[in-house]
């Protein structure tokens, strides 16, 4: 049989994904699992995007232009002006997700052996989609302790080498839930202006800030326009995972010479998906309040019902729509393995991703789990006190030693 | 500023869609393009596509599972078991247009450095999904003398290094319309095994065989299921390019784990394609056979009204709905960008995609066109008359060297 590639076999498995079969198994033997182990919303998709399809009555389901429809470019640029951030449609290029954006990004900057650095924990993918480039994430460590802020920038340029060629953010944090003051953004602006080095900004969450916490864009920096790179997604904003919608914005014209390259070899993003795309583009500002307001409340019963578990640590959530939380096991693999196998609790039990897939240093994470507080609030409340149960049995079965 | 990768640098433009500016401007003077340069169908989607996403009537657009909805992967089995080639539903995952199953593929053979056999002339974007790998495409020049036709075993035989991984075909061939016949296959199925190379076949235009030729994949081959990985795409066949779902076919058990950690990391295809998608792919087998009837009149028109035409060059044409044709012209990128630029006929021109794209031996190809016989008989008709016009103009303005 003829060999894999050196990366095939690499790869991690997804810790978002990888426990799927388990629970697939779960949902046969006729437990109810709540899912709080993807960022897949239950909120609803605005009417307006498929109504907008509906409306389009295609006769031929056509390719669009490599870099989106004009229309869409248009929308997406007008959203971010009234963000504060003026762009033109050629800054923009419309890709199938931000999974997308992130790969013509990596593409465009890394070559063979080359380094992007990224706090962790981070966005499980962002190692798939360098080692895919053959290229290396190198971590800097933030700490539950510490409310996952950027350590003194020290731990960065400690980490800088000639094969550096960006630093990665995801900001509101995906895993962590952690939004970046302007000061954090600033720093890291000195030192990828000192260095030369891109900054790449995962955005997707950026209106998920709360308790009137302002999110700050990369697009805010000055000087940056040749070293910042935006990568975005309706998936998140309009609930909209399935349309594989998102976007990668640069200033740089070089840069985005060479991903238009790269998007016209793989022909167009989706088309449906783009037409809904333009229609909840043009959604007044109240849209995002209403959004806004809604995981704010999730946010709330989830500190509330994990306030109530012994043993669980939760750090401040001030963005996105995660938790990176501790709990009282020694191996959290293990302990999502064993909830999805041999646990249940009042018909049903908990899906978590498991947190050791979010950290690129050995070791790290193995009592903390990422939490997606995607669903109602009755639903949630619901779930967290099944971890609460739970964590009870696998305490008193001695399955997981308590710390 | 930061440095761009090399492989950006490097990454050819597509000869399809780099005259696309041009084209633009040509259409704001008021002048009708016809699009020959693309393969972009306007036969009808089939309603049913359409229908199914209506019914569906969602309320939250949903990631799908990453291998594809199970309910699609069922479909898409039932089809290959009606060709005469059962699979199992994991023999199969759905991707993002068979670009990304080429990408996924190439990801996980290839290491940097290492070489893909390829019959030249290719569908130009090969070279772009081998290069995203920092592998290398080493061609096997066909000849339009030939029609096509694969050479002599021993040219492939000559390719072959420590670093080839595979060979890769296109059957029937996108830019050259040729079919291979069942021993042409047998041919390949012998090398593969005693160098133990993947045989990657690009099967998208499979239904599309002319005169009574039939068709024969890869799949058939005895004891190459190790060996063949199959791209194909819904694009073509139901006319649905903008759908983007394709899917990416192995019996390699090792190969579809690592490609299934890849679907993972980007998260799933689009959710609306599949739902049409699963619908159009339970259509009755007539429905492909009404579609066929249509190209293979086309093909006919093109033939015909290119005979006319004196000093082009038509090779047989036996399936997919390209020709790469020779024209009496010295460079024929020159020509393409003067057809759009320079010249109308009657307030209209046609667009070619330059045959020197789908080379990869320098010097190729200068005189010849992709021809995408995907418009209907009287818009074809009047596009190929337009081009005749500009030939004899062309050569009039001596703007070209006749040969």
């Amino acid at each position: 049989m003829p060999q894999l590639s050196t990366r095939a076999v690499r790869l991690p498995p997804s810790p978002i994904r990888k426990l799927a079969g388990y629970a697939e198994a779960a949902k046969k033997r006729g437990v109810k699992v709540y899912h709080l182990n993807i960022g897949q919303p239950d909120v609803e998709t605005p009417p307006e995007f498929f109504q907008a399809i509906k409306q389009a009555d295609l006769r031929v389901l056509a390719y669009s232009p490599s870099a989106g429809f004009p229309g869409l470019l248009t929308e997406i640029a007008n959203y971010y002006d009234r963000l504060g951030y003026p762009l033109e449609s050629s800054d923009i290029i419309v890709t199938t997700g931000a999974s997308e954006a992130l790969t013509f990004a990596f593409a465009a900057i890394l070559n063979a052996g080359d380094e992007v650095i990224v706090p962790e924990p981070y966005y499980a993918n962002y190692s798939s989609f360098s080692l895919a480039k053959d290229a290396t994430v190198v971590p800097v460590t933030t700490r539950i302790e510490d409310g996952f802020a950027l350590p003194d920038m020290s731990a960065f340029e400690e980490r800088i080498t000639p094969r550096t060629k960006a630093i990665l953010i995801c900001n509101p944090g995906n895993p962590t839930g952690v939004l970046y003051p302007r000061e954090s953004l600033e720093e890291l602006r000195k030192i990828c202006l000192k260095h030369d080095l891109f900054l790449i900004a995962d955005e997707v969450y950026r209106e998920f800030a709360y308790d009137g916490h302002q999110h700050h864009s990369t697009l805010e920096l000055d000087g940056m326009a040749d070293h910042v790179i935006v990568v975005d997604s309706i998936s998140k904003r309009f609930s909209a995972c399935g349309a594989r919608i998102g976007c990668v914005i640069s200033r740089n014209r070089e840069l985005m010479g060479a991903i238009m390259k790269m998007a016209q070899a793989r022909l167009s993003p989706p088309t449906l998906g783009q037409i809904g795309a333009e229609a909840v583009y043009k959604m007044p500002p109240d849209y995002y309040h209403g959004v806004v307001c809604e995981y704010a409340s999730r946010r709330d019963v989830l500190v509330e019902e994990l306030s109530k578990i012994d043993g669980v640590v939760c750090p401040p959530i001030n963005g996105a729509f995660y938790a990176m939380v501790r709990l009282p096991v020694e191996d959290s693999d293990q302990f999502c393995q064993w909830l999805l196998e041999d646990f249940e609790h009042e018909g049903a039990t908990v899906m978590l991703a498991p947190g050791s897939g979010f950290y690129a240093t050995p070791g790290l994470g193995r009592d903390e789990v990422r939490i997606a507080y995607v669903l109602n609030a009755d639903d949630l409340r619901a779930a967290v006190r099944c971890l609460g149960a739970a964590l009870q049995q696998a305490n008193s079965l001695k399955l997981n030693a308590t710390r």
